[in-house]
């Protein structure tokens, strides 16, 4: 793995996987190979990288090692409930624990991946770990259940849309940053500093997530249908078009009207404008801890957002 | 709720019902039907009890009833994943999440559930509660995705589905005793001697739940197949008489022999014999504090798993 994201943090990110490949022996022999896929095939280890940047100025201690992967697992494990629920056979081009070994595998798997992150967490002699790692899994739970409940809820406003891309995603974000501060035990400024800088770049991430649902198809061939308009989503560029021209604009997404067709140029430039606040908020929310090493890892995060943002809007 | 189950702890229960049913508070508008709708319809408190009894001695304190609601609400988390994993409609009479919300929401509620349990064993200032819920969790899940992969597995060993029943239901039985003398503060004998009563405890009910599922129904009226056979589920009385009679027994339980036909009287003798042995397991691990007021308490439950299975036990 050598993502730019990853840079100077080598190191860590080498522990990172070891100690991930060593979580295997805790899980009994008939789970271990179900433990081995969802690890065989990272993503862009996200959450670590948000632990290790708050952690930032220490070397990859046991402690933040084990922070950054008590935040990946619970990641992890939500991402094997939502390929259950989504039905989802691959993911990253690798084939889910729902794909190989049924729902009701990938169900109780999830359930004990997650509860491992619980095990790792209260190795910790403080209580204030398990803390904020159940806290932040049971926020990402409940806005999971928020969302679902939304379905097809056209008068969805756009706080409940904001309240719940803050507990699905922002949470999470913002628990990794606050862990890997706080295991590497610096003052509580810093550690709100970074936390809050993880809470407005999930919330800018996941927004950003929405918008490429409506536009990345359309912009390679025209007009596949989002999946979040399919499955009755509404996301934020949905809430604005509706408020604006007060129609119903599933159904127009629905009938084939692309993204581009649907949705203004306005509207658009206005999802982007906000979007850009959450990036410029995350970033200020580390001026109180300009003099420390954490803003050099974590600022390179709102930087890749800020680019393939760019690279995403209409040019209208 | 008169159990005599409950005599002597009636404080304590009517602290736990309220405390359980303060939580709803913690969660979203949206989730908390369903947090009221699990707590509606009471199943018997086993774990509770188990809790309380293990710290007997001291009233209904925060801390006791707080330790005897993380593991029922990590009870109810895994009955509503189970209930998905099943399509079960109904539970106590009443309907259950997966029934009334739909699958998605139930799967993603049982998560949030379990992270609740966690975020109240982190209200403790030491990791320990939170490490002892979360270890006990990891394993029912596991226990729960071995017996999954054992299904239709004609060759599962006497080992195998004694360590199942063990992680599936003992572990969390034996968790809820260690949890209950421990935030009573009783010494490590004193949670060691309860922990191990409900280890075995939880191993004879699991046993005693499997007879059930073979012999019930043969009881009223003939010849419904039990649940486990017809699931692929091989349990102790089906393991004794494949070895016995080296049959494939889950056929024959499938092509309509009952149980009462198609496992011989000396395998069911065998079988209650093995219960007899753990529920006496039990009792005799709470030598080590016969002094103290937890016997009194918990000596109820082997009694009356004791009384049922007498019941339950073919005469032949």
């Amino acid at each position: 793995m050598t993502s730019p994201l990853h840079l100077g943090l080598e190191p860590h990110f080498a522990a990172l996987e070891s100690f991930l490949a060593e979580q295997e022996a805790s899980f009994e022999p008939e789970v271990r190979p179900m433990v081995r896929e969802v690890l065989a095939h990272p993503g862009k280890r996200l959450r670590p990288l948000l632990a290790f940047g708050s952690g930032a100025g220490i070397g990859p201690s046991i402690d933040l090692v084990r922070g950054a992967a008590i935040v990946e697992l619970v990641h992890l494990a939500t991402l094997v409930h939502d390929d259950v629920l989504d039905g989802a056979d691959t993911r990253h081009g690798a084939d889910t624990p729902n794909h190989t070994h049924g729902a009701h595998a990938a169900v109780l798997f999830g359930d004990a991946l997650f509860a491992h992150a619980l095990v790792l967490a209260s190795e910790h002699t403080s209580s204030t770990l398990c803390s904020i790692v159940a806290r932040a899994s049971r926020d990402v739970c409940s806005g999971e259940v928020c969302q679902t409940f939304s379905r097809d809820n056209q008068s969805l406003s756009l706080a409940d849309y904001q309240r719940q891309i803050r507990m699905k995603t922002a949470v999470l974000f913002e628990a990794a940053c606050r862990v890997g501060a706080l295991v590497a035990g610096y003052p509580q400024v810093h550690i709100d500093a970074c936390a809050a800088f993880g809470l407005h770049l999930g919330i800018a991430y996941q927004m950003y997530d929405d918008f490429v649902d409506l536009l990345q198809d359309d912009a390679k061939a025209g007009k596949t249908l989002g999946t979040d308009a399919a499955s009755g989503k509404l996301t934020l560029p949905m809430l604005l078009e509706r408020d604006r021209r007060k129609v119903d604009i599933l159904a127009e997404l629905r009938q084939g009207r692309s993204a581009r067709e649907a949705i203004s140029a306005e509207t658009w430039r206005e999802c982007f404008r906000m979007l850009d606040a959450e990036v410029a908020s995350a970033e200020q929310a580390l001026a109180a801890i300009e003099g420390s090493p954490s803003p050099f890892y974590l600022l390179r995060l709102t930087g890749f957002l800020r680019q393939a943002a760019a690279k995403l809007a209409p040019s209208a």
